[in-house]
Formats: C-alpha cells, sequence, structure tokens
C-alpha cells in the first residue's frame, strides 16, 4: 500500500529530469529527511507485520539510511551489498552482476558469506525501483546463501518501467510505498491507483 | 571521550589484518548493528550537547549508517557526500579530492551546492579517521560553502596515524569514540589513555 505522507513530498520536492529521471535529492538520496525516513521505516514493518525478518539488506549508497532507520522497527541488524568494479574478487564473497538505470553501468555487487545464512529471514530494501536490477540482484544473493527472501520494500517504485513486474512475478513479495505510473514536466507526477 | 561499549566490542568483533587494517565489518561498515549505531548517535549528541547544529555531513558509503542514526538525536537532516572518479562534475557542486587509505585511490567528492548554505552549523561524522584525509576533505566544503563547521565525530580514530593529529591542529573539535593506540595480531589492541 502506498503512503500518502511521501506521495505528497515528492509531488512538492521531487523533480522530473530528462531521460525519465525523478530527482528527489533534496530528501531522500543526497540529502536526507531523517523525520521522513522514520515515517517510512514504520510504514515498512507496519506492511510486513507477523512476517519474521532477521536481517535487512540493501545496497550502497542511499539504500543505507533507509535501511539502518527501517532496522530499529524491526529490531534487526542491516547489511550493505557494496558495488565494485573490480573483478579480482575474493572468494569468500556472494556476488551478482547488476546494471544501473541512473548511471548506465554495470556494477558487481557483494556480500561476505560471513553475514547472509540458511537460517536468515531477509527483507530487502531500496530507495528505487525502476528495471528492478538491484533488487533481483540483492535476491540472488539471498538465494546464493541459501537464506530465506521474505519480501522487498521500496521507497519509489517507477511504475512505467518494468521492474516491478518482474519482481512480482519472479514471486517475491513487493511493498512500494509510491508508485509512479506517469510523470512529465508538464502535467507532473501521476501515482498508481490501488484497488484497497 | 571515548565510549567504553564501543571499546569492548571492537575488542570482541575487531579483526585486525596486515597493513594497520582493522576490520569491525561485523557490526559498523558492512554489516551494521543498528543498535550500537543508536548509542554512538546519543554519545555524539552529548559530546556535542550545548552546540548548535542543524545539518550532518558524512560521506559514502559507511558514514550515511552512523549520520542518519546520529542525526535522530540532533533532529537535522543529513548530507552525504557522493565519491566520483569521473572529472566533468557540473558546476553546481562543491568538490575536494580525498585519498583515500583502505583503497589506495583518489576520489573527488561532491556536495550539491542546493545542501550546504553560509547559515549552515555542520556537524561532519564517520566511521574511521586514519590520516584524516576525508574529513579534511568535507571540511573544505564547509567552507567553500561559507558554513560553520561545529566540529567532526568519528567512531573509531587510528592514533597512530597522523589524521587526529592534523584535524586537531586545523582548529576542528574532533571527538573520536574510541582512540586505538597501538594494535597488533600479538598483543590485541590498545586504546589512548585520557586524563578526565
Amino acid at each position: 500500500m502506498q503512503m500518502k505522507l511521501l506521495q505528497k513530498r515528492i509531488v512538492k520536492d521531487g523533480q522530473i529530469e530528462a531521460g525519465n529521471i525523478l530527482k528527489v535529492d533534496s530528501f531522500l538520496n543526497h540529502q536526507i529527511d531523517v523525520s521522513l525516513l522514520e515515517e517510512i521505516g514504520k510504514e515498512f514493518h507496519r506492511q510486513f507485520a507477523g512476517q519474521t525478518v532477521n536481517k535487512i539488506l540493501t545496497i550502497e549508497a542511499s539504500g543505507i539510511a533507509i535501511a539502518c532507520i527501517a532496522a530499529r522497527y524491526f529490531q534487526v541488524p542491516v547489511v550493505f551489498a557494496k558495488k565494485t568494479r573490480s573483478l579480482n574478487i575474493a572468494g569468500d564473497v556472494y556476488t551478482a552482476k547488476v546494471e544501473s538505470f541512473t548511471h548506465k553501468n554495470t556494477n558487481d555487487i557483494i556480500v561476505s558469506k560471513k553475514f547472509l545464512s540458511p537460517g536468515d529471514r531477509i527483507l530487502i530494501v531500496d530507495d528505487f525501483l525502476a528495471n528492478g536490477k538491484a533488487i533481483l540482484g540483492l535476491a540472488k544473493l539471498v538465494e546464493q546463501a541459501g537464506a530465506t527472501l521474505v519480501g522487498a520494500g521500496v521507497v519509489i517504485e517507477k511504475g512505467f518501467q518494468d521492474g516491478g513486474k518482474r519482481i512480482r512475478e519472479a514471486g517475491i513479495d513487493l511493498h512500494s510505498l509510491a508508485i509512479v505510473e506517469e510523470m512529465d514536466t508538464e502535467h507532473g507526477i501521476r501515482f498508481r491507483e490501488e484497488t484497497l
């Protein structure tokens, strides 16, 4: 279920830029409004209530802020995957390839094997969902570890790209707190309508 | 003033590795113990009590976790500087060069001019202080913006490297929550003794 407070903030402070870029760097991923993140963290906790989660997994850099504040409500540790372009990765890590929509490049993402185990029940969180590659990459790390993926929580889903569809079709329980269905500089932002 | 709880955790879970590396990736900068970060955030708030801080500045990636949790106690937003190796930076950013001790490379760090202003009173926080380049780089961004640097809070200072000395000599009010004076695999870790 989407979050009205967040939708309003996106409309108020988000900037639509060429190339389907939605810039929310004044409150989410460069400057960070921590009080908004607290509401986001609470909302993820509410939406995944009744599920056992013992670790939150995210990806550097801006995912870390969301994961750490959300982790307070779940009372669990955070693990963040690191991005690297180096190929000489030691053997003691789980790894996947992730193409970035924003940066138009491919990174290896890695997590040390010490921090993901078969007994773990993982919630993935991230700031943006566009083509879904980051979350699918993180899900691969969870699978490599033999851990259980409880679901994925995303702050902003770009509903006009296919990432959300891919992730839902992969059977992942995806909760997006705002789903942008359409946006352009002339008409602004339209969020996906939901039947409750 | 140093923090006993943190010192104990470093002794318990930190790993000393070749090349003066102190690995704390099980609780601080890969897997993150958010409940420890809460104690760290509270302690920074106590140590900078009485000072007006309206923004916390840090650098991606692991600084973000510490900054966001600390920001809850200060009730201020966070801004994180981004690392980039690209030279084609747009003109609307403050920028400085930072050599990384851990990664043996040099990055440009950038902050959008929108998020640092002359009226700002900035607290810098980071996870590690070794050669001091990251904090001095962040201080340069604060200076470029004409903002006031209130001080710097660091989780772990490597007291046997010269970063702490440089930063204190630059007149920055530096608070390190643990200062490792000596470490080796044989004798373990000795923290700096403080006269209270």
